[in-house]
């Protein structure tokens, strides 16, 4: 099936779906994106998608015509157009199109806007059934990783250097801590089941998905606690695992070749999995999104 | 003029020139990049510029299928299609277009090659006659910085940061000393007239006119010395001076209000400015370009 992809106004068969050679997302990385799940043909948790954008915005001082109900339109047309049943809406922003200058353009410059879908299993997600290794590689990517950024090339890198070992993904560490996943923040349970993950920072992505499991753990008397632990610490714990947009909540099995825990999908990971996708199913159900 | 540019093996007018929006230079910055100067209609050091684009390759496991002839070829040909006598031919490869995923696509995909000209005044440069101000900023780019990426979004934050502040340019500080300019080399004569600029590793570009200029000093019985220096060392230097691809050279007269030796733009600055000319002119008479 060709896929319809939105640019700039316009919904496009994805083989004409194109941006100028002078974008600024495709010279300068002058770009930021937001991706969003989609179950059931809904999304999830838009609105946390769409408010971390116009962070994204402010920091980079960076100006976009469309409010949300336009951005949230665009999102349902691509689901519709494409018949999305379960997978992803993909949401680009650059500072648009102007002649090579690392000065930027004039403020009124529009803004390019882009965006796609894409299919994947997130309910029966085989990668959630057998848990994920990861290795761990030192954390060499700018320092505002707190804007979501297409400046992807590390986390690109440390998922081939990964897969180059027999492993799924690829943890970072920073001054002897690690900071989050390629694509996903990082957590551990301790021995007394207390979950940890790093707390917020120039230095981590700053997780939707994160942050949803953050309350439903509280909401279910989980204890949690937001600061950064070592490899060592997380290859000790009884439990480790990952959390994204279209992830949700991945075990993860083993770091750097040592067994976590039992080296099977924990339970407490499991139970926050399920957790999730039962309560985006009743946002949506609720109409929220 | 609307310009001709060169996209994957076409030149097309400029408004004309577009890359799909799953090209992953848009979408993960992977991509890599080179600025050859042209004089006289003329290339600047493009073996310089090609080796390095081949080490940018290299170190990204990234696959081009022209050789140096035939880049050269596109730059001669757009050089002539544009009329350019003096400015820049730029070239930018990626990875190509495949579905979005942090992993690389298959390595037959081929490359996407985009390269345009723009304009420039390089030997009549009114910034090299009136020398440059800059402010100092703390280096928060990726640890890479020797592989010529695209993920440019730190430098042009930091051009504007200057201009905000009524400079002209930044330079970049880690761990109390100077890597290198948002877009060029740092560099400052020392009251024994010894020229300093850092020593190549992987916190900085391994510029090309810095090679030259450094040639060129030792040439003319200039000393120079490859080590970091601090901004305070700088400011109290005798000269202060940057070098890029289409700068060649620039004296710096300020850093963060302060002066540097007279607050004029320097001798010795000017003398190697001077000299990269005669060399690159006699380099061309001598059919080396």
């Amino acid at each position: 099936m060709l896929r319809t992809v939105y640019v700039n106004g316009r919904y496009v068969p994805e083989s004409e779906a194109s941006v100028s050679v002078f974008d600024r997302g495709f010279l300068f990385a002058d770009g930021i994106y937001e991706v969003t799940a989609v179950l059931k043909g809904r999304l999830v948790d838009f609105e946390g998608h769409a408010a971390r954008l116009h962070r994204s915005l402010n920091e980079l001082n960076m100006h976009l015509s469309l409010n949300d109900n336009a951005l949230r339109d665009i999102h349902r047309q691509l689901i519709d157009k494409n018949a999305l049943q379960e997978g992803l809406v993909y949401l680009q922003v650059t500072r648009g199109v102007a002649d090579r200058d690392f000065a930027y353009p004039e403020s009124q410059t529009p803004a390019t806007v882009v965006a796609f879908t894409q299919q994947k299993p997130i309910i029966d997600s085989p990668l959630a059934e057998r848990g994920l290794k990861v290795i761990s590689l030192p954390d060499m990517r700018w320092g505002r990783r707190d804007i979501k950024t297409v400046q992807l090339l590390y986390p690109s890198m440390a998922k081939m250097e990964a897969k180059k070992r027999g492993a799924d993904d690829a943890w970072l560490v920073e001054s002897g801590l690690v900071t989050e996943g390629s694509s996903s923040n990082a957590w551990i349970v301790d021995h007394d089941n207390t979950l940890i993950t790093r707390e917020l920072s120039r230095s981590l992505l700053h997780g939707i998905t994160r942050r949803t499991v953050m309350q439903l753990a509280r909401e279910h008397d989980m204890k949690v606690e937001e600061r950064g632990f070592t490899i060592k610490e997380a290859q000790n714990a009884r439990e480790a695992f990952m959390t994204s947009a279209t992830s949700l909540v991945y075990p993860v099995v083993s770091i750097d070749q040592r067994p976590v825990g039992s080296g099977e999908p924990g339970e407490i990971a499991r139970a926050l999995r399920r957790l999730y996708i039962e309560a985006s199913l009743e946002a949506m159900d609720a109409g929220q999104n």
